[in-house]
């Protein structure tokens, strides 16, 4: 965890994306109802309401042995950065110069052998142990519940290495420690992609993608990351558990799957062994209009359902479509559509109050071209009006801008959140309407009039069920916490109630452990404290989402 | 359980598959060197032999209050049928009219409530349960270790309903009872399929499938019956256990995938959730005969990491190839290959000694065009010379006769066996060697000079791996149960040596426990104690792999 990323996305070397954009401010005044947008640049982090670190000299001493000699970090930049993810409460922490709960310290092992080493510490001394990897969570995966033992955070920022690669078996090792991007560009230069490209992709690691069941934006042609999980290798508090050998197994239950979503529960993952694809011969990404989401996601589900072999596929709602492309134009400084796009538009006879559809293909050129056609023609028959490669191009270049942007609308006195679920096709809409009106009414209540903006897309698609995700822009309060705790409640509260998952790919946290014990039952959450008691009978391991068991 | 399975496969509705074939015969007395083949037709079960049942009236009454006043069934047919699979000791055992482990009395709950109380009343009354499906089991799923509480068979035919369907959702919701050939009957009259068709198709129940985590002959395409399952009930010791409501998520780890596999060990399923697929619009099944089987595992190694979209692909290895083209024209009553088909071959150039390669396509017409273009210039580069559809009709046609065949092998004074295990593709060739030449070795060594027949086909393939599996043929010694236990041993302990699972599909049982306690490794097996005392504390549910723990 490196002290440039205290602040987040916007480090020295990712400049605030709205910077020379007066355009786009307007729109965004204009669209919430404000008379103006304050400037709210973040603070430098304020050493002294820190809490002093609670490690004793016996716990540094017993860290620095097991990290051949190396003492913890102690230093408040360290602590901080260790403690605050990219959570919205964590957010407003970091901006406001502060953090409550640092860690106590920072470990950072460099082996297996070594962060192994750390967790036996942990348990003869009595500290915990919080992995961390990218730091990327936006729902509390770093917020642990304060306790009477010392916090160590693992960095695992010297685990970055690829164990081994088998061309013939199309599998790489790596290190959990490893960046995803890192890892994408090494298996690049062996003409190999792991397919995961999260919208965390700068940051993230392999570990965590793993640790939150994580699912990359082209999750529907390569699957989720668990699809590619074949083996770990973790350290835990009753020593080393290197998962089940082979996955294509009828030889009991695969425990290594369990993994997959532990969030550290169940210890530390140090080593993946994952499936790989050969790098695509041909990407494709474009777009069509459809005339509302509804019949766009008709559409999705029909192509979900014929197994095309899209790799992509999102669709905005009428307010995301008709919000991102006047976000756009202002960015670029025109105050209205260009006259050759709106004439090619109204030439295709493009619906009035449209809803964005981008489906792209990655793989071989041959399978591809008919993938395609097939998709063309089945938009065709759902009421899409093709808008060709560009839309899809421009979403290619800016689809890792997300967090970027959010950094740079926080320093605008805004509030910005987003919240995902997945749920079969068949409640579907109904899940878009509750989760929608519950955003809606809750921002209406918590933000001084303004209606704030609520806007959703469906992404990551399956043949029985689609994850929808919706993002909410709101002018702060002077209460940022407790406002948001009412929009967080709200939509989780929503989501519950429909039946969807609390997250299809955002993780737990201490953002939705509540809600997920709800959600997984009173027998499935036995079986996992009982999984947690054995192999960490101590509960050394810390994580945001211990709260769950 | 019906009293009619009691013989296995060979019911009197299935005639002797060799019945009229004297050159099968023949070919089999010269291939195992023999002067001629035993009759050793099935004896009827003596029921003086079987130990008496152990049930208290205390238990029974226990028993007839969970089902709605119906008492166990105790009569020797019933309890001998309950607990003999189809695993080699349980054929011997069958045959020889025995039964040394029969259940105490089988129950037949026909709800999940029924299921339930009987559990309960287990727990209550001190009783054991295993739960019966298709009782389809080739590695004793049903042998159960011997202990002082009384064991009572689960017969879930009782629990044969499609609970709910979604076309929407394209899934469905059924009884766990349900036979397996029964539900894709009925999804067929919905334009449907699981697209689960194992071997045991006719017999194999939905509940049995997912515990025993199988794969059907078109996995590749379909995938493993895990990949389809959404949600499960079961009824346990600790109650009932619903699973999470939604498989795509990232809300903790997935609990109910740890179902898939367990054989029993954590409950009993009584209902399923599945996705379904659309009936395909076309099937396409044809052969290629490659020089070798090294060649052809290559080209299979290229259509699973290319994409194509089959949906299934095997190939013979030298032996099988030629065993099961003599053996075909053996029982046409031809002593060698028509002139046409020798004529064609000659033509084709094909290969002398070579390996069949029988690969298929099921969906749509569109793709499946495509895929099989694919799959021919694959093949081609490969050196493969295409057969078209004959061989592939031929292998539709004859793919659910294997388990008559081997009813009608072993009342020939023949012993038949089948040994399968996956590894990754840069392993199987070791793999092959090691197996094959154990299990050659251990025949040689037990068959009285007999060589027997050990071939090999390749199934079931992945990116990164595939499945072996051996067939072996040999004449059974004067101590079948001795000489089984050589050659099983042997094989087995091939597959430990050479890294690769000890089942890719047929799952643990009796046969496969010891071995997989290797396999899974020590944490892996601690925590799944740890489930299985959380959910089972006095260890109620019994299964043939309750050794496992």
């Amino acid at each position: 965890v490196s002290a440039t990323r205290l602040w987040g996305w916007l480090s020295p070397d990712n400049p605030d994306p709205l910077a020379a954009a007066p355009l786009a401010e307007r729109m965004l005044v204009e669209a919430l109802g404000l008379s103006r947008l304050l400037p709210t640049p973040p603070e430098p982090l304020d050493e002294r309401t820190l809490p002093a670190s609670r490690l004793t000299p016996n716990q540094s001493a017993a860290i620095a042995a097991a990290l051949a000699g190396r003492p913890p970090a102690r230093d408040a930049a360290s602590r901080a950065a260790a403690a605050l993810g990219q959570s919205y409460p964590d957010q407003l922490q970091r901006r406001a110069g502060r953090c409550a709960s640092p860690v106590d310290g920072v470990a950072c092992p460099n082996s297996h052998a070594q962060l192994q080493a750390l967790i036996d510490a942990a348990v003869a001394t009595g500290f915990r142990v919080m992995v961390v990897g990218g730091a990327t969570s936006v729902v509390g995966g770093l917020s642990v519940a304060a306790e009477r033992r010392p916090l160590v955070a693992a960095d695992l920022s010297g685990l970055g290495e690829i164990v081994s690669f088998s061309g013939e078996d199309r599998t790489v090792a790596a290190q959990a420690g490893i960046r995803v991007a890192d890892l994408e560009r090494r298996l690049s230069d062996k003409g190999m992609t792991l397919g995961h490209f999260p919208q965390s992709f700068e940051a993230a690691t392999l570990g965590g993608s793993i640790a939150a069941n994580g699912a990359g934006q082209r999750s529907d042609g390569y699957g989720r990351i668990t699809d590619r999980l074949l083996r770990l290798r973790l350290a835990t508090p009753s020593g080393e558990w290197l998962t089940e050998p082979v996955r294509h197994s009828a030889a009991g239950p695969w425990l290594g799957g369990l993994v997959a979503g532990s969030e550290g529960l169940l210890g530390a993952i140090t080593e993946a062994t994952m499936a790989v694809s050969p790098k695509p011969e041909w990407t494709f990404d474009a777009g069509w209009l459809f005339p509302s989401f509804a019949a766009a996601m008709q559409a999705a589900r029909a192509a979900a359902q014929t197994g095309i072999g899209h790799s992509m596929l999102r669709i905005s709602d009428e307010v995301e479509t008709a919000f991102l492309s006047r976000f756009r134009q202002a960015r670029a400084g025109l105050r209205r559509p260009p006259w050759a796009e709106r004439i090619v538009l109204a030439l295709k006879r493009a619906p009035a109050n449209p809803s964005l559809l981008i489906a792209g293909y990655e793989g071989s050129a041959r399978f591809g071209a008919d993938a395609v056609r097939a998709l063309r023609g089945l938009f065709r028959r759902h009421g899409g009006v093709a808008l060709g490669e560009r839309p899809g191009q421009s979403w290619r270049r800016s689809r890792y801008e997300a967090p970027h942007l959010r950094e740079s609308l926080m320093a605008r006195g805004l509030g910005v959140d987003t919240f995902e679920t997945a749920a079969p096709w068949s409640r579907l809409a109904g899940v878009y309407t509750a989760v929608g009106a519950a955003l809606s009414r809750a921002i209406g209540e918590s933000s001084g009039g303004s209606p704030g903006i609520v806007m959703c897309h469906l992404s990551h698609s399956y043949p029985d069920a689609a994850c929808l995700y919706f993002t909410a822009v709101f002018p702060r309060a002077g209460d940022a916490l407790a406002q948001w705790r009412a929009i967080k409640r709200a939509a989780c509260e929503a989501m519950v109630a429909a039946g969807s998952t609390i997250s299809h790919h955002h993780g737990l946290g201490a953002d939705h452990a509540p809600y997920a014990q709800r959600e997984k039952g009173d027998a499935s959450l036995r079986l996992l404290r009982a999984l947690a008691r054995e192999i960490d009978p101590k509960r050394v391991m810390a994580t945001g989402a211990s709260s769950l068991l």
